[in-house]
C-alpha cells in the first residue's frame, strides 16, 4: 500500500473529528452545525476511499489484467463502484 | 436534543470502526475490503445526520415557523440539504 | 408553484441532453465522455429537485406547521430527504 | 459498445419520464411527488452510468493495460469515479 503514512494520518484526523461530534452532541450544540461537521467528515472519508481505489487500480487491477485474470477483479471493482454511489 | 444517548452510542460505534480502518491499513489489508468498510461507515454517518435533521425539523424549524421567523431557518435548512447530497 | 417557467425550461434542457446521450450511444462515442455527460445531467436534476424542495418548504411545510398539522408533512419530508441521498 | 440496444432503451425510458416531470410541473402536482420521480430517474441514470463503466473496464481499460499504456486510462478512470460520487 503506497502513501500508508498519509492514509493513516487522514484516518486519525477523522477519528479526532468524530470525537468532536460526540462532544458537540454532549453539549447540545446546534443540530445544523453538527450535520455540517458530519458532511465534512463524509467528504474526508470519500477522499480516503478515492486514494485506496487509485492504489488498487494501479496495483491489484493492473497486475490481474496483465496475468489475464481479470474477470474476478473487474467484477469485484464494479460492486465497489456501485455501492460507493449508493452510500 | 432527543435520543442523545442513542446518538452518542452511534458516534462511538463509528469511532470504533474508524480505528478498525486504521488497523486494516496498518496490516496492509486488501484495499477493496477497506473501501467497503468505509462505505459502511458513510452509511452510518448518514443515518446519524438523518436523525439530527429529523430532530431539527421537529424542534427548531417548527418553533421558528410558529414564531413567524422562518426565512433564516428555512434558508439555513436548504443550504444543509444541498451540501448533504454533494458530500 | 413559484418559478414554474424556469423549472420547465430546466426540465426541457435535461430532455435535450438525454437525447444527446442517446445519439452518443448510437455513434459509439467514448464511454467516459458519455458517463461525464450523465454526471452533468444528474447534477442538473439535483438542482431541479433542490428548487422544488425549497418551494415545498416555503409553502406546504410552512402552512402545515402554522395550522399545527406538522406530523405528516415533516414525516413525508424526512422520507424524501433520506431517499435523495441514497439515489 | 456491448448491449447498445438495452442502453438506448433505458435512455428512451428516462426521456419519457422526464417528459412526465414536465407535465407534473405544468399541472402543479404536489412537489414531493415530483421530487420522488426525479430521485427515481437519478437512480435509472446511475444504472446506465454503471453499465457504461462496466463496458469501459472490460474493453478500453483492459486493452490499455495489456498494451502497457495504463497511466492515462487509469488517471481518466479515477477522475470519473471521483465526479460520480460528487454529482
Amino acid at each position: 500500500m503506497s502513501n500508508k503514512k498519509d492514509l493513516k494520518l487522514r484516518v486519525k484526523t477523522v477519528v479526532g473529528h468524530m470525537k468532536g461530534i460526540e462532544k458537540m452532541i454532549d453539549e447540545d450544540k446546534y443540530c445544523i452545525d453538527i450535520i455540517n461537521q458530519i458532511t465534512a467528515i463524509q467528504s474526508s472519508l470519500r477522499k480516503i476511499s478515492d486514494q485506496l481505489l487509485e492504489d488498487h487500480l494501479h496495483s491489484c487491477v493492473k497486475s490481474a489484467i496483465k496475468r489475464g485474470d481479470d474477470e474476478e477483479v473487474l467484477g469485484e471493482l464494479m460492486e465497489v463502484l456501485k455501492h460507493r454511489t449508493q452510500k
